[in-house]
C-alpha cells in the first residue's frame, strides 16, 4: 500500500505529464497554469487510496483521480472570476483569469471540465463518467446557491459545494475497482463523512462557516464526530483501509 | 422516415420535457432559458436523421441529439459573456447573462456542459461520450483562437468552431446506431462537408468570413461545391439517405 505522500507524487507526475487535447492550441497553457500551483490534491489522493484499498492498482485509478482534480480546478477557475468571487490571487499567485485575462480564464475552466470527461471516459464502462457528471452538477448547484445567497441551509450548501466531489472521489474509485453496487454502501458512507470533516476543518482554519454558526469549540466537536463516523465506516469494511485511516487523521489534524 | 421538421418537433418536445438534475436548484431556470429561444436545432436534427438513416430509431438517438444541442447552447452562453463577444441579445431576446447576471450566466454554461455529458452517458457504451468530449475540446480551442486572434488560418478556425460539433452530430448517431467503425468513413465525410456548407452559408448570410476573404460569388461557389461533396458522400452509402439529402438542400438554400 502506498502512503498518501506517495499517492500525491503519483498524481503530480500524472498531471504534469498529462497530454492535453492538441485542438486546444494555445488554450492549453492556461489549463496547465490552473493545474499547477501547489494544491493539496486531496480528492485525487483519496480516490487512489480508495481504489487501492478496494483492490485496484493506484495506476488504474489515475485517469479518474486526475479527472476529479480537473473538475475541482475548473470550479476554482470559474469561482475566481470577477463576476463570482473576484479573486485576483489563488495560492499566492495570480488566479487564472488574472494571469491570462477573463476571456481565456472562462475558456480555461470550460476546457478543464471537458478534459475531465475525456479522462474519465477512457474507462470501458460509463459508470465513473456518470458519477462525475452528477457530482459536477451538484457542485454547480451549490455554487449557484452560494452566489445568489439562496441556500436553504448551510448543510445543503456544503453537501453540494464540497461533499459532492469528495463523495465522487470514493465513488469513482469503487467503479474503477469494480466493487459491486451492493457492496458500495460503507465505502460511500466513509466518503460522505470525509467530505463533511474536510469542510468543517476548512471553516475552523478560515474562521468562517461552521465556526460562525456553531462557535469554535462546537465546530471542533462536530469535526471530531465526523472523523469518528468516517473511522467507524472504515471499520465495517473487510479490507485493508489503513491508508484511508491515515487520510482521516491527516484531515482531522490539518493546520493549513 | 421522419422529415426534418418532424425530427425538429421531436427535439423540441424532448428538450422541453428534459428533467434537469434536481441538485441544480434555482440554476435550472437559466439553463432552461438558454435552451429555449428558437434555435434551428440543426445539429440535433442532423443527429436524429443520421441515426435513422443508419438503422436506429430517432427516439434512441434523442439523448445524444439533446446533448449536442446543450453543448452548442453552452458555447453560445459563454461566447455572449461581456469578456468574450459581449452580446446582450441572442435571437431577439436578452442573452442568458443579460437576463440573469454574469455569475449565473457563467454557471448556466457550466451546467449545460455537465448536463450534456450526463445525457450522453446514458448510453451503455462510452463511445458517444468520448466523441462529444473531443468535439467540445476542439470547439473550445476554436473559440480560443478566435478570441485571441491567433488562428493560423480561416479553415482551421471554422473546422474547430463549427465543424467539430457538426462532425459529432453524425459521429454520435453512428455510435447510437452501432455502425461498425470500419463502415463509418463515408458518413463522417458527409458530416465534415455539411459543417463546411453550414459555415460558408452562414458567412454569406452575415456578409463576413468567407465572403470577406473570397468575395460573394466565390463563397457561393465554395458552398455549392461542399454541398456537392456532401451529396457524393451520401451516394456512397448503401442506405436510405433521402432525409439527409433534404438537409443538404435545406442548408444550401437557407436564407436565415
Amino acid at each position: 500500500m502506498l502512503t498518501p505522500d506517495e499517492l500525491r507524487g503519483l498524481v503530480e507526475d500524472y498531471l504534469g505529464g498529462l497530454a492535453l487535447t492538441p485542438e486546444l492550441h494555445g488554450q492549453a497553457e492556461s489549463v496547465r497554469y490552473a493545474l499547477e500551483g501547489g494544491g493539496k490534491r486531496v480528492r485525487p489522493v483519496l480516490c487512489l487510496a480508495t481504489a487501492e484499498a478496494a483492490g485496484a492498482s493506484p495506476e488504474e485509478a489515475l485517469p479518474a483521480a486526475a479527472a476529479l482534480e480537473l473538475v475541482h480546478s475548473f470550479s476554482l477557475v470559474h469561482d475566481d472570476l470577477p463576476a463570482l468571487d473576484d479573486d485576483q490571487l489563488r495560492r499566492g499567485r495570480p488566479s487564472t483569469w488574472a494571469a491570462y485575462g477573463e476571456a481565456v480564464g472562462i475558456l480555461a475552466g470550460d476546457a478543464l471540465l471537458a478534459e475531465a470527461f475525456r479522462l474519465v471516459l477512457s474507462y470501458p464502462a460509463p459508470h465513473a463518467g456518470r458519477e462525475l457528471a452528477q457530482a459536477t452538477l451538484g457542485m454547480i448547484g451549490g455554487q449557484y446557491l452560494d452566489v445568489t445567497g439562496t441556500a436553504p441551509d448551510e448543510e445543503t450548501l456544503h453537501r453540494l459545494k464540497t461533499g459532492c466531489l469528495f463523495a465522487a472521489a470514493v465513488g469513482l474509485a469503487l467503479w474503477v475497482a469494480e466493487v459491486p453496487e451492493a457492496e458500495q454502501a460503507p465505502w460511500r458512507a466513509f466518503g460522505g463523512e470525509l467530505g463533511l470533516l474536510f469542510q468543517i476543518v476548512d471553516d475552523i482554519l478560515d474562521g468562517d462557516g461552521y465556526v460562525v454558526t456553531h462557535g469554535a469549540a462546537e465546530a471542533r466537536r462536530l469535526a471530531d464526530e465526523a472523523a469518528g463516523r468516517a473511522q467507524a465506516a472504515l471499520d465495517g469494511i473487510g479490507a485493508d483501509t489503513s491508508v484511508l485511516e491515515e487520510i482521516v487523521s491527516g484531515l482531522k489534524a490539518r493546520t493549513a
